[in-house]
């Protein structure tokens, strides 16, 4: 990722309160270089309530940035679920249970009839890399299309199709980066280009993948000729993945995913983080029979994906969903904070669909000092895209106006 | 996997009661084929406690087979450190906590002093792919040694690595399989030459990976070589990653890890499966001198690895492991368990440590009729081995030397 970034810096250690000193030097001991935290000042979250989160010390914070608690922190129906199903069983898909079942029959329920099966997984990663699995048994190519600052995921076959990990030159190479969005690149001629050239290269297409909010990208909710890439990829014998990890669930305010806006039907969605709350439960849905296809020639069985805990959590948080009216909240707040942020004047551009959106300012240094500032003003966010330069907002759902206008106050108080 | 299996055939389903036989029937159109169930007759589970689980008709079954609710169905001491998170707040690890820092320093005062450093994921096959990343980088090599009938996951990465899967045919070309355990080959010998292969066609060997009681080769806790193995292949600058997903977390009843055994420090350590008594919870475990190499080229973070709730359920498993003695338990009733086998001579061979035995007979058909006919008598268990000819009993780490006595008359019953 480019520019200043918006994680912790180990030098700044000195300037942190003994205690939270201490709690950093002992997690940097345990877990090692990978584990990177958030912000100047690391914050300590012990408690949340949908959008507001506490810290050790009781200071409330608004969340303007978590989208795994989808429903609201800590949602008391998500909780007692969880529980009650603790409480009597946690077991695998070898054994009956209805619970798997009625779920998977809910769930499926809201995408296209052709997508008619569900195979369970534990994360977005597992369930990208299932989904690159299927695609390429099945059409017996190789080649994936993704775009320029794409992240699918840490698995190492979906790490080489996440630019937005380790830059270009560290994807695989059967896998092809198109320079769109964020840049003039027509999505529909850079995905036909790229599906020449691996034909060029003897490489057949087996997939192209797109995140159908463009979420490392910068945040692009309607980008022109996502249809076209889909049919040049369809024409040369592959597959359209819709990666709804991001967008899915109704977090864009719109339906349940991201491509319900681009009135496609993919060939294999894959779900994930809001799916059960925080729990870890994500998935892949395609038609029957490419699954079958798949499972003629290779076996899968998840020994956590799709188990009774997770489950019961995933039904919750689809039920809170739709009784809480959250799509339509979404739409409602989402389109007030759009066009509020908009009305400032403060950000180069706005983009976003629901309570997904990226604003975005001149440079990656000043979004990093805005997002830095804002946790100093006890609003949580980041920061997102190719350029680092663009606020990732995209609370937990229940995000009131209330919450929008405090928000945009902060905002304010920030980047005059 | 070879012989007849242990799965439910669809062509039975008119044999099912019709409630069942719905239940199927639903299951099979959402999940689809990927989706098998154990035995003849599928068991629907709704409640359990300990070592015995329920079914929908409230009939009781001794779990021999469940390793994951490895502290017992259900423990309330899990269940209620799960709730009291939940209720709190479920978040990543880009915020600072207390509960992974203390787990994290907990977890690696079990290990040999030079592995210092945890990086979490959700899955076993998650942990193992990150290991297998780790070593590549870290090695620059790209060869990956396992043994004839391993199971490493099912991420793209790590089922090229899992010959189980889809036979050796199915594996990548930078895998070699040597022909240990189970057969006349020894596993030293035979991982020097495939090193020494893999020179041959000018590929380096990055890693000897093992699952430390060979579970799904027919369970050998005590494989002769395998420290001539390692020694191999750290000779040819590889690593050593022990698999400890199946035997970890004291099921073979003596100290923590499998390959304690064998008194070898590995260089990664993988951890899953019982690790959070059922919660989605994995990990890898490497000096950190390993760590800081791959993170100086790599970027990993993994949205629900350690995430809260995890965490407080991996802290409570681990404690109940200690407080209840069960490691203990497990080398008693394991060793009583494994004498008694023995001493019935109804079996061709007994292997086993702790609570992990594969009691082999004559035939695959013969192992598949016993698994089905104990079903029936309300005993739990599976087969396992290239051949599939072994019994796999591998309970909750509870299993009383009383539930020992009932799966012995049980499979006295049913074997003579």
């Amino acid at each position: 990722m480019a520019g200043p970034a918006t994680y912790f810096s180990p030098a700044h250690a000195e300037a942190l309160d003994p205690a939270t000193r201490d709690l950093v030097q002992r997690r940097a001991r345990v877990l090692g270089s990978a584990y990177r935290l958030f912000y100047d000042e690391p914050v300590r979250l012990v408690r949340g309530s949908g959008t507001k989160v506490y810290d050790a010390d009781g200071v409330e914070y608004l969340d303007a940035y978590n989208n795994v608690p989808s429903v609201g922190h800590s949602h008391p129906r998500v909780t007692a679920a969880m529980t009650h199903q603790a409480g009597l069983i946690t077991t695998h898909t070898r054994y009956l249970s209805e619970g798997i079942v009625a779920y998977a029959e809910d769930l499926l329920s809201t995408l296209p009839e052709r997508i008619d099966n569900i195979m369970f997984t534990c994360t977005g990663s597992e369930a990208n890399d299932l989904a690159l699995r299927i695609a390429k048994l099945v059409t017996g190519g190789e080649g994936v299309i993704v775009t320029a600052n794409a992240y699918h995921g840490v698995t190492t076959e979906v790490a080489a199709i996440s630019p937005s990990l380790g830059g270009v030159e560290s994807v695989a190479e059967w896998t092809r980066v198109v320079r769109a969005p964020g840049t003039d690149v027509d999505l529909g001629e850079a995905v036909a280009a790229a599906v020449s050239e691996l034909e060029a290269f003897g490489i057949r297409t087996a997939a192209l993948i797109v995140d159908t909010v463009f979420a490392s990208d910068g945040v692009y909710p309607d980008l022109p000729g996502l249809d076209r890439a889909v049919a040049a990829v369809r024409a040369a014998g592959g597959l359209f993945i819709a990666d709804e990890v991001q967008p899915g669930f109704g977090r864009l305010g719109h339906g349940m995913w991201g491509f319900d806006r681009y009135g496609i039907v993919p060939d294999l969605v894959t779900v994930g983080k809001p799916m059960g709350n925080g729990q870890p439960i994500a998935a892949v849905m395609a038609p029957h029979a490419l699954i079958d296809r798949f499972n003629e020639r290779s076996r899968y069985f998840n020994t956590f994906g799709g188990s009774s805990v997770s489950i019961a959590a995933a039904q919750a948080t689809l039920d809170v969903l739709r009784d809480e009216r959250l799509i339509e909240n979404a739409r409602d707040v989402g389109g007030y904070l759009l066009g509020s942020l908009r009305a400032t004047g403060l950000f180069t551009e706005v983009r976003g669909a629901g309570l997904f959106i990226g604003a975005q300012l001149e440079s990656a240094d000043r979004a990093v000092a805005a997002v830095n500032a804002l946790r100093e003003r006890r609003v949580l966010l980041s920061a997102s895209g190719a350029g680092n330069d663009s606020l990732k907002i995209r609370p937990p759902l229940p995000f009131s106006r209330d919450d929008a206008d405090r928000l945009l106050t902060e905002l304010e108080a920030v980047l005059r």
